[in-house]
């Protein structure tokens, strides 16, 4: 099922300098604003930036787009660009490749069938280059794709599917795509992740062992997130702080309900929401009402970006032919 | 889209009796406990229950079942007998009859897709009683279908829609099937609601004379619900109250805190959540996790129902062998 | 089920100059080449062409595409050009339109599909312009759209669903789309039929009171056909003649083989192939192995062209922004 | 794509009768007839059986059933015992196994898409198994399943994925399932094979290394395949049979004409179809029109004869409810 415990990094470091009034040390953060793209990079250098963010020292670019871009092909377009650039830098240019793109998730559950519907969509030549090498030249990389399913349908860990893979074919990248969940609502639709530091698959045993990552399969793993659901107890949660906050407003500072109001904090609420949710709300998830559109929209873009990102020297006019 | 603004008779009748302390006049309600099955039948007399009910006159049964229903196919098989024999008693079983049925939703949409999922699986009689009559005595009835879109991808009223072929086919019943909302997280995936009173597609313009009924098509209108969405703000609410209800437990009666809590009234939190929360939750929905599963158990069981209800002279093994 | 009696135009006027050597009588039979698309223009001028063509009185366009259109978006947009061009003018651009877009054929069988799959995306207007008058002026027409399902699953004549919205809705021109069968396998994926003299649905009882035309639903009727389907038996019968050619090539002119190849005449033939094969093949369909895409992409095509036809006031960019 | 070089066995051996007048040698055909199902087991011996056959040395079981089956639950059911009976004979039942089923073919294009609508109802336990041992007994096998999909889409030779993952989770026996090409038109829809002498995926480079089976993998592989196709060129060369034959009844014995057909002997028949038809039929492919419920009902017959197959411990009544 869907990914729910990964944290977008750009949420994780806003939360950081919320709370804590500066940058985390030991990670660069930037930031770009195109007309229609926000794009945030940040950097991890060492321990202490990845301990204090919670993720592997590498880098994680975040672009932030409007919710309407799914309803607007030019739109698509310009972000599909933007991502294919970013991963142009992140694959490196340099010399012939052999990228394995792994589509996550699960087809039958449709906020969770982002990764199987981009590998649909990705331009396959290794097959080609193996059976004509002489049509090919090396301009072309080679392209190959799978969509693993999930541990629920398969009884097998996706990464031991991907390892298994990767020893027979021995790409130079491994694309991974996949489903998030995200912490805040305002993500759903609007971001787009990508990092060079590895994803864990939702449903995976949780020891490290199991993490699709350049440590565990011995080549340069990308990850592409986009968040597409919100867990239940993550918007009840988010739902009472901004009701609190308005308590707070409307009460007279010092007096008693407003202490116990503030006394209301965090952990408390999320221990109470924990124990008495948990059961009622355990099963349910909070999609956009759209979802099948904008999981299509999605796909569309992100593959886009991977056939751009991996065959750095295809124009995009070539691409689009392609893809149409 | 989804018909959020349908309650179900039964959470209406079980709210004001927890208010009041006693039923509503002129409603006569009756409970039925099988092994697997509580049916809830409310009789609406007169216009006074009509209007504490908000509801019009006639019958509203509501089947309470296991949320292990759908992955169970004998209890599948023993909620569509049950949901098939109550309908027999609806429609009538006195003379030969044309049955309309009508799948509400969007197909487009997996959990609004109810209503078309069943249209799919209803035995079609109708072209061939016309084609071949004297092949098919009077003991088979006349069945036809439709699903005729919503609003949003058609642009025509759905009830101008099923008017038109009324008029043209003068069916002796019509019977709807539509998804949802609830009000209640609990009734997700677990009730299913006859009644002879008619419906208002989701997306309609909310005027008595688009509602789907006897009074607008001139002939009987039997009407199938299912909850399969519960609005993100209805889970918000019961989530909090669910949390005040633990903070007044935990806190001193008497205390300032409790009595502010107290006075912290229905009202007044849903005014609050509807202007804090609508522009941030309006767009999303909450489904469970394995809502096309849901769905396509349901779809099963109602439209054998209704198969089973529309002809009584048929027997349930040749319903079954029909359906596989 | 497919729409297999129906013939394209074109191929009936081939058919009949290949024999007669010369033009039907009472048709004009115009063609035009542009780079990527042959448009062949028949308009049947009175009866005696109606009846040597057995086809009504009006207008057959008919496009000749390359078949590898649908792989190349570039193709299609030209190819979606021409067909929104054509439209506006069998449609009319002088005054404010209702159109009323219906997509023949069933959902569930891939060849058949092309109908609902075009309906759903058309341009829905209807219900906004009902909806918020002030908001649109009469520059955008109002366009409503159905898929109303075969007689196989409804049980409903395709006609009466039609003929029962029609009036309810009073549209002043009805565009159908259908999936044809063509006898020729060279026409699959590259033709695409515009017609204005009505269409009949494949399944339907073949009386003309059935046929969804001008005259039964005093309303124009558009029809936009793609053949996607050849008759098992059509193809036997090409590949036989293809066959018998060949052997005539390689046997002596005036032997008697020859002589009897050469009285195997088509009527024989056609005889054997039915009677011997009909048992045989009739349940069977050919289509291209890539079909379903093949739909995808001509589904692409003509709902850009009628979203073209039917909206004169806007450009095509705005349509492609809608469309994406 | 489709498999459409794989012969049935039972159809090689039937025209090895036909034209030799006896069974091959080195081979043991048995049958049984039941009610509605004839069983034909071949077993191949020896290298002169394989040669003669064309098919490795192992067991081929062929099930013939009525084309009535998908549409009758009780066939169904019948028939998937009767599968998962021989299923249990050719996996052997003395100890705890892990099985590996793999869903070949393209889940985009329907009739190719038997395979991985079968892999996604299979009993998946061996997640379960390996999270909590002690809650299951040694008495339920450890299930997986894969789709890998096709070389097309993936760009990764089938072998090689379905190889990867068997060095990893180790497997004790594999079970392929796949759609196949008839060389006849009456086998589509009616028959099902299984054998223990493994499978080529269509669309694979033909060398025998990358042919799924034990040779190659290391463990028992089990292939079960329908044919669910007929290439456009077969049904072409079966209808022109049937036409000669008819010619050569209505000529009269001894003339020239008579001699001639005579002489049009298979080898040049085929060479002219090959040659003359190929541009023209080579893209197309030859299915019942109903190809998406035939796909879904062998869907459910084969998932059950595995579920059935791989868990002798377990009665059909758990697996019933488990898979609806």
């Amino acid at each position: 099922m869907l990914n729910i415990r990964t944290d977008l990094a750009v949420e994780v470091s806003e939360n950081y300098k919320k709370i804590n009034k500066k940058e985390i040390d030991g990670i660069i953060l930037e930031e770009k604003e195109l007309e229609n793209i926000k794009i945030t990079s940040i950097r991890v250098l060492n321990e202490e930036g990845s301990k204090k963010l919670g993720k592997p020292i590498g880098n994680y670019i975040t672009l932030d787009i409007s919710e309407n871009t799914v309803y607007d092909s030019e739109l698509m377009e310009e972000v599909a660009l933007v991502g294919g650039q970013i991963l142009r830098k992140l694959i490196g240019t340099d010399e012939e490749k052999t990228a394995l793109v792994v589509g996550l998730g699960n087809w039958k559950v449709t906020p969770d069938s982002l990764g199987p519907k981009v590998m649909e969509k990705i331009m396959i030549t290794r097959h080609l280059k193996n059976l004509m090498p002489d049509q090919f030249d090396e301009e072309i990389n080679s392209v190959c794709a799978i969509a693993p399913g999930v541990l629920g349908i398969t009884g097998i860990e996706t990464f031991e599917i991907i390892k298994g893979i990767v020893q027979k074919i021995k790409p130079s990248v491994v694309i991974c795509v996949d489903s998030l969940a995200s912490r805040k609502v305002e993500r759903i639709n609007k971001t787009i992740q990508i990092s060079d530091t590895g994803i864990s698959p939702g449903a995976g045993v949780k020891n490290n062992r199991m993490k699709i990552n350049e440590e565990n399969l011995g080549v340069k793993v990308i990850a592409i997130g986009v968040p597409t659901v919100v867990d239940a107890s993550t918007i009840v949660n988010d739902s009472m702080d901004l009701i609190i906050d308005e308590l707070l407003n409307q009460t007279e500072k010092g007096s008693i309900f407003y202490k116990e109001l503030i006394e209301l904090d965090k952990e408390e609420k999320n221990r109470l929401i924990k124990e008495l949710l948990e059961p009622y709300l355990g099963q349910l998830m909070v999609t956009p009402k759209e979802v099948d559109l904008v999981i299509d929209g999605f796909s569309k873009i992100i593959s886009k970006s991977i056939n751009i990102g991996i065959q750095p020297n295809l124009d995009v006019e070539e691409i689009n032919k392609f893809m149409n």
